[in-house]
C-alpha cells in the first residue's frame, strides 16, 4: 500500500494567507508532496510560486481548465487536488476535477447555490472520489473529545443549544458610515459579486451550524433569523433561532461588529445529564458539568480523558498546539542566521533572536546555585 | 545568497517525541532540508527513520562521531546539526560537532556542569559557529511582544518580578511513596545518573530563570533556595528567592506535583508604569495595566499591537497558533482516507473524521435559508 | 426634613428567604425601620417574627386588608410597606395598599396580567405614590456604571445586544421526566397556579428584558420566540429574537436546564464605537473594548472609573461586596461565642472559628521575623 | 439564654470607612445593638455619631479610659467593644477594656511588639475574655468549605503552598520617586511612627500568614525574606520562602506596588491527593483538583458541597454576596425618594434610579409576548 501521495493545488500563490496554510498544513505530517498547481492567474506569480516549491515547470499550469485535462492524462499524476481560490471559482473548478478524476479538497463556503452543492455531492458520490471542505475548527483534538463524550452519552439527551460566532474585524466599516456624511468602506468580502448573497453567515454563521452538526448530529429543521446590514448591502450581524429535526431548539448569533471578539466561534451544548462548552479562543479546554456536580475544565491530553479522540492531541498537556509555532519561530531566526553568517553577512538583532549557549550556560548556573544553596541550609549563594 | 539549508540531527529516531517536533518546527517554513543523522544507536531503528525522511543510505551513520568526522569531509555537508540525545550526552554530542566545524542547534539543559557550558560557549566563539539552545517558550508571539514593550519602558522601571513553573505529572510518585509502606515509582527523569544534579529545577526551572532574563535582560547575582524532594533523590519542588544584579527582588516556584497543573510557565513583571502577565497555557494572549489603568487583554496578532515583534504571529487574532493543527489533523484523515481508497480499503470512521461535500451543502442551504428568512420579515423557514 | 422612615412588611416571616434579604438590605443604610407587618397566615409564625423584631403586637396584622385599613388611620403609620408574598398575591396586595395611601415596594414578577399592571401604573400614578418593583440586578455598581457609559456614548450607536439568563436548578425535574417511565418531580415554580402562564421567562427571563432596558433605554418592539416545556407544563428553556424599537436586533436565551450555570445573568452590548459586557456571577467587574483596542477589564470603585456611578461602590476596588458578609460571618460566630460564655455554656467549634489574639500574635511575630530576616541580608530567622 | 447583646465602639466616627463597615456587618444578623461609644477624639465628631446611632449621650464617652471606667460600673453594660482606631492605638485600648473586664474585637494588626501581644492573649485568658481579631478574610464561606476539605484528607498530605497579596495602591508613590528629581508622595501607612516596623508585610503580609494557617493548621518554623523599600522607610514589597514545622515549604509574596491588582488575596495549597486554590476578588469559587483528575470550579452553595462549612452561605448558588449590596443600593434609593418626597422636595435623577411599577409592567408585557408567540408557532407578535 502507497504511505504518500502526491497533491495540486489551484490558488494559494505565494502571498497569499489560506494557501499557505494549508501547505504547511499537509507539511507537518509529511505524507504528501506538492506536484502541480495553477496559484495565480498572474503569470509571473504562478511561476513564481512554482519555482519556490521546486515544482517540474511543465506541471505549474495557466489556467485550471489545462491543469485538469493535462494531469488527468499524466501516469503520474496528482492524487488530490486543493482549491484555494476566491469564492465565486470554487463550483466551477471542483467541477472540473471531479470530472477529470481528481479527488477534491475546497476551502468553504463550498458554494452559491444549493444547486451547485448537490451537483457536487452527487458527481463525487457517481465518480467516487473523496470530497473535503475545510470546515478547519472541527478539527481541534478537544472538538472529537467532546463530540465522543457527547455520543457516548456524557450529557444524556440534548435539551438546547448555543452557538456564536463573533468578530469585530468589519466594525470600522459600520462605525464610518454611522457617522454624518460618513464614508462608505467596504472590504471584498461584504461584495455580493464575490461572496454571494451572505458576507457573515456565509463566511462565519456556517461554521456555527458545521460544528453544531458535527458535535450532535442534529439537523435544523427549520428556522427564523434577523440580520443586520447596517446600511450595507450584504449582512454584518445575524441571530438565529433553530428548531432540529428532533424538535428541540436553539439560539445562534454570529457578527462581524462586535468590539473585542476577534474569532469568538463558541458552543455550549446542554443535555438531560450535564453540559459541554468550548471555545476556539481557548482550543485546549472543554467545559464539561455532569447535572448537580462541579463544572470540569479538561485539558488537552491529559490522563484523564479517555476518549479514544483524546489521542489527536499533538503535544503533552498544558502546551497549547501553538507550541509547534514557537518551536518554528525559533528556527526561523537560527536558519536565517546560518544563512546571513554563510553568506559573510551581519544578521539583524531581531535573526539573532534564539537562545544560544550562553543562555544555556546561564540556566547551568541558575540550577547550580539553586542546589547548592538548598545543601547549604538554604542559604544565599552568589551565581 | 543561499535561500535554504540541510541539516542532519543526532537521536531523534521514529519513535522519539522531541525530535519530530523539531522536523515539524523546521519543516514549518520549508527553509531547511534533512539531508543526514544518526537518530538512533538501534541500527534498525536508525535505518528505518533515515528511510522515512528519503535520506541517503551514505549519511545514516552508525554513531555521531563517524557522522561529526565524514560529514565535515563532504563538500555538501550539512550546514547545521539538531541535538535531541539525552541530557547526559549534549556536551559529547556538542563539543564534536563544533570542533568539526558545524553550527548547532541542540535541546536544553544545555550540559551538566558550569565548566562544560563554559567549554561550549568558548568553543563556538572560537570557531565563530552559531550554538542554539532550544528554550522553546521564548519562540510565542506574545512574549516577543512582552519583550519589546519592556524594552520600550511600557512599564518604566522594574520594581519585581514573580515566575512560577508547575506541572503535575510526577505526583504519582510522590503520592505513592507517601502512604504506608508506599512504593517507589520513579521515572528516568528523577534519576541523577540521566539528570545530573536535578531534576525539577533543571527540567523546568531553568525556564523560568530563561524567560525572565529573555524579557527583562536582568541577569540574577544570587540566590536563596527551597527545594522539597519528599523522599526521592533529586528535587521535586523548589522555592527561590533571587537578587538581580540592580539590586531588586523577584520570587519563583516550580513543581511537579502541583495538582492540576499541567504546563504552569507564568511570568508577571511590574514595573514603576505597569506591569505585563504572561502564561504558556494562553499564550496569545497578554496582560497589561498601565499604571493607574485598567488592565488591558491583549491578543496576539490584533491592529493595536503596534510593536514589530507582532509581526511575528503566523494566524489572524483571535485564532490560537494550534489552528495550523487542527488543519493538519484534518488533512491527516482525508489523505489517510484517500490512502485506503486508493488501495482498495476501506477507510475507518476515524479517517472518514472530514468535513465533505455533504457539510458544505448543509452550509449552503443554512446560509439560504437565514437569507430568506430575513428577507422575508424574519418568518420561519424550512431547511 | 426626615432623615429616616419606618417600614411594614407583607410576607417574609422568620422562615422565609426573600423577606430576610430586604430586611438586611433596608437595613444596611439603616434609614428604615421595620414598625409593622402581615408575616405570615400562620397565625403563630406572624407573632414569632413580629416578636424577633420587636415589632408593637398591636401592628402585627392578621391579614392584609387589616393591616391596610389599621396603619392608614395610625398617626405614626408605616412610611411604605414591602411585599414578598407569593407572586399570584402581588396585585390583589399592592392595590390594597396603593389604595389606603402607602408607598409600595413590591417583588417581581409585579402581577400576573397586562390589565394589573397598567392598572398598578394608573392607581401609583394617580395617588402620586412610590411603587418600586425589585428587579435587584440593577443595584449593582458596575451595571450604573456600564449604564452611564452608554448613555455617555462610550460605544457609540448600539449595534447589537445579547443577554442570557442561565440556570440548572430545575434540570432534575426535566433529566428525571425523560426516563423510561420517569417520575414527574416538580416544584411550585413550574405550576401555573402559583406562577400563571410562564415559569422560566416570567422568573428570570424578565430580568434580562428589565436589564437591557436600564442599561440602554431600549425598548422591544416585537420578537418571536421559541419556548420549551419537556413535557410539564410551564416554561423550562426559552430562545428569543428581539427587534427593538430603533430597529435593532438581539438575542435572548433564558433556562433553567443549563447544567453548570447557577445564575448566569449576562450582557452583553455590541455599539458602533465599542462594547460592554458584564455577568451576575462575577459583578465587580466589567469588559469594555473601545473600537480597535485591547479589552479592558474595570473593577468596581477603581480611581480610572471617572462615572459618577462609580460612586456607588461600598468597599475598595479589589474587595467584592461579599467581603461584608464575610465580616457578618466573623461577628456571627463572636457574638454566639460571646452568648454561650454569658450563659455559661460551651461554645462549639463553629462558635469558635473566629480569629482571636493568638492569631494576632502570630502575625506580629511574622511580621516581626520578616523584617528581622530582611534587615539580616535576608537570612533565615526562627519565628 | 440572652438573645442579643450590646456593644460599644471605639473609633468609627461617621467619616470612617472600616467603623461603618463593622456596624453593617454587625447589623447583618440583627443579634447585637450598638450602645455606647467613644467614636473619635473631636468632641463634635464623637457628639454627631452618637447621634446618628441613636445612643444615649451619657454613653457617648470623650475619652476610651472614661468609657472602660464609666461602662465597667453600669449594670447594663457593654457586652463587647469594637476597636478600629488607628494601629499605634490598638495595644493600650485593648489592655484598658480587658482589664475592665469587657470581651474584645479589634482590628489587625493586634499591635506594634511581640511583647504587647502577649500580654494581650494572656490577659484575655487570665480574664476567661474573648478576644476577636478581625481578619476578615478568614469568613468567606468558600474558606470555610476549603479548610474542611482539607481537614477531612480531600488534597492529602500537604506537599507545598503557595500564597500572595498583591496591591497596586502605593505604586504612585514609588513612579513619583522613581523619576529624576522625583517627588517623595507618601500616606500614613508608610510612616513608622503609625505603622510600626512595617508597610506592606505588617498589613497585607499578616493576612497571607493567617489564611494558611486558618487553612491548613501550619505554623511557619523559620523564614529568610526579601523586602524592598524603593527608597521609603518601610517595606513596599516583599518575598518570602517559608519552612513550616512539618518541614515542607511555601512562597509568600505581597506587593502594594503590582499594578493591575487591587485586592489580590490567593491561595493554593498542594497535596499528595490533589489540590486547593482560593482568591478574594472571586470569593465565592474555589478551584479544586483530585489527583489525576480534571480541575473542578465548585461554586459557593452548590447542592455538590457536602461539607458543613457549606452552610455559611447566605445567598444561593451563582449569586455573589454583594447581592444584598445591590438590593441595599435599591433600598436607598427608594428611600431617599420616599423622604424628598415627604419633604416635598424634587429627588434627584439618581435617587429615582429604582425600577418601578413601569418597569414591572414591561416585564409582564415580555412574558406575555414570548409566552403568545411560542404558542402561535413562534411567530413574530408586537409587544
Amino acid at each position: 500500500m502507497k504511505t504518500s501521495l502526491t497533491y495540486g493545488m489551484i490558488g494559494g500563490h505565494n502571498r497569499a494567507f489560506i494557501g499557505d496554510v494549508h501547505r504547511k498544513a499537509i507539511g507537518f505530517d509529511g505524507r504528501a508532496t506538492l506536484a502541480a498547481g495553477c496559484f495565480s492567474t498572474n503569470p509571473e506569480l504562478n511561476r513564481e510560486t512554482g519555482e519556490t516549491w521546486r515544482i517540474d515547470p511543465a506541471r505549474v499550469y495557466p489556467d485550471f481548465k489545462t491543469m485538469a485535462k493535462t494531469e488527468a492524462a499524466r501516469a503520474d499524476k496528482v492524487d488530490f487536488v486543493v482549491i484555494t481560490t476566491p469564492n465565486n471559482t470554487h463550483y466551477e473548478i471542483s467541477k472540473a476535477f471531479l470530472e477529470a478524476g481528481f479527488n477534491v479538497v475546497c476551502e468553504k463556503p463550498l458554494c452559491f447555490t444549493i444547486e451547485q452543492a448537490e451537483d457536487l455531492v452527487k458527481t463525487a458520490e457517481d465518480k467516487k472520489l473523496v470530497f473535503g471542505v475545510t470546515y478547519t475548527y472541527t478539527g481541534y483534538a478537544m472538538v472529537k473529545v467532546a463530540r465522543e463524550m457527547i455520543a457516548n452519552g456524557k450529557i444524556g439527551q440534548i435539551l438546547t443549544i448555543n452557538a456564536e460566532y463573533a468578530q469585530d474585524w468589519l466594525l470600522d466599516q459600520v462605525a464610518e458610515k454611522a457617522k454624518e456624511g460618513g464614508s462608505n468602506l467596504s472590504v471584498w468580502r461584504m461584495d455580493p459579486a464575490v461572496s454571494g448573497i451572505s458576507n457573515c453567515t456565509g463566511d462565519i454563521g456556517s461554521h456555527m451550524e458545521n460544528m453544531v452538526h458535527y458535535l450532535t448530529g442534529l439537523k435544523i429543521k427549520r428556522l427564523a433569523a434577523t440580520v443586520n446590514r447596517y446600511g450595507h448591502e450584504l449582512d454584518l450581524n445575524a441571530n438565529i433561532l433553530v428548531e432540529y429535526e428532533n424538535g428541540i431548539n436553539g439560539g445562534y448569533w454570529c457578527s462581524q461588529v462586535a468590539s473585542g471578539h476577534k474569532n469568538g466561534l463558541a458552543v455550549r451544548i446542554f443535555g438531560t445529564e450535564g453540559s459541554i462548552e468550548w471555545e476556539e479562543e481557548s482550543p485546549d479546554y472543554l467545559k464539561y458539568t455532569p447535572r448537580n456536580e462541579a463544572t470540569r475544565i479538561l485539558s488537552r491530553s491529559s490522563g484523564y480523558i479517555s476518549e479514544k479522540a483524546g489521542a489527536t492531541g499533538r503535544v503533552p498537556a498544558g502546551h497549547p498546539e501553538g507550541y509547534y509555532i514557537a518551536f518554528a519561530n525559533n528556527y526561523r531566526n537560527i536558519i536565517s542566521t546560518i544563512l546571513k553568517v554563510k553568506a559573510g553577512q551581519e544578521p539583524t538583532d531581531n535573526e539573532l533572536d534564539f537562545q544560544k549557549a550562553e543562555d544555556g550556560l546561564n540556566g547551568v548556573k541558575f540550577i547550580h546555585a539553586v542546589i547548592k544553596s538548598a545543601g547549604n541550609d538554604s542559604e544565599w549563594v552568589e551565581i
